[in-house]
């Protein structure tokens, strides 16, 4: 049967990639991606005789299109996704593009997304329940951005931003804490970390006043925290409940 | 320097753990978990002359004493969870316990938490912001519960669900959805996925209406789309907002 695998590779480097993630990399033919995260894994699977395919930002489309072609071939194909293959990743639109071929098998492989990879990098800040949101506006208006920003904080959920800002939106950030600077207190404990899990990767945490003065990029990851969360020993903690927590 | 990792070990077997995980566990002469998760992976290290070391459930606090406890003999401990280590993991606790001893480094090692492998056996339902909440109410009053379901519902993200019930809270599920639905359209795409990753893994997609008449337990992880989500070739997708994944 015809095999495509969506894998998520983790942050960066090939430590962070599951076993099954490289299993599926060893048993493919092709393998398609952004052409950053092709430049991460070609060193070790160009030699091995695999076909490396990379198509740029914004031609998500057309690369999942390649790898249905190569799939119809009879090629086994993996198309690799920075973090995890769902969460704003390529599985979604994988599966639309090839909806009409039920004869290729799709398998998802998920990999350690950034707010997992950049939770241990600062200690625990996601310990409790969380919520995800992009601030990038490409493909989602920023009313409904702003909306979710809005419910995630009066439900006081710790919230892990992706896409903070770009080129082509640098005051997404500002804005977004704005918005927040409403329903969060100014101590809140919030903490930053920037090319996670590659070259140049740092972090710090802050509080809630101070965050909207840091510089962000598409590579820094936020994380806001709850009313609980605290710095433990240096490190930002969102406590579970427990009595040796609260000491 | 004493050195304590704590390993998110994924949701299953050893195939789901990062390359990083496992480098963990090698360097450890330790390794420490909630029974069940050892004996997933005791097979491998018990041979190789590590000590296995286990409490078990609501015995979490002595598992970290025992953890510090060996650190501080000067013993490289792991301290495995199930899924990540952060995400109702025993990274913040773990930290919390460790205050007083800035002698011994713990380093977090992120894995794949339910939400995200979870999310790749039922295709993409995770494809945009997400939240995640856990309806274990030990250590969460159930009134903060019910008010983050609700905002969940109010800012249409796409809601994942840990311990959505357990014999000793029945009907905390079908409360649950009693509540959202108010918010929540009787034919949103839902799904649920049982034992991910490990013997008995079973998972289905059904509407809204049908999900408090599903059975759940404690390795039940739920999923609620937002208004976008859709089946395709019998895959829940939450759109990223691609006009192929429209059509």
């Amino acid at each position: 049967m015809a095999k495509i695998y969506v894998v998520g590779m983790g942050p960066g480097g090939e430590e962070y990639m599951t076993q099954e993630a490289a299993a599926a990399l060893e048993a493919s033919d092709v393998i398609a991606g952004y052409k950053v995260y092709i430049d991460l894994i070609k060193g070790r699977y160009a030699p091995l005789g695999k076909e490396l395919l990379f198509t740029g930002m914004k031609e998500e489309e057309k690369r999942c299109e390649l790898c249905l072609e190569r799939a119809l071939s009879g090629k086994t194909v993996s198309l690799i996704c920075s973090g995890d293959a769902g969460v704003y990743g390529m599985a979604s639109l994988m599966i639309a593009i090839a909806k009409e071929h039920p004869e290729v098998d799709i398998e998802v492989v998920a990999g350690v997304t950034a707010a997992l990879s950049g939770s241990a990098v600062l200690g625990a800040p996601i310990g409790h329940d969380f919520c995800v949101i992009s601030l990038s506006d490409l493909m989602t208006p920023w009313e409904l951005i702003k909306t979710r920003l809005i419910y995630a904080a009066k439900g006081d959920f710790v919230t892990v931003i992706y896409n903070p800002s770009s080129k082509g939106r640098p005051a997404h950030f500002k804005n977004a804490c704005d918005i927040l600077a409403e329903y969060i207190e100014p101590s809140r404990v919030c903490g930053l970390v920037h090319n996670i899990g590659r070259d140049g990767e740092s972090h710090e945490i802050c509080s809630f006043a101070e965050l909207k003065n840091k510089d962000t990029d598409m590579f820094t990851t936020v994380f806001i925290g709850n009313m609980q969360s605290k710095v433990i020993g240096g490190r930002f903690v969102t406590p579970r409940g427990y009595k040796s927590e609260e000491r």
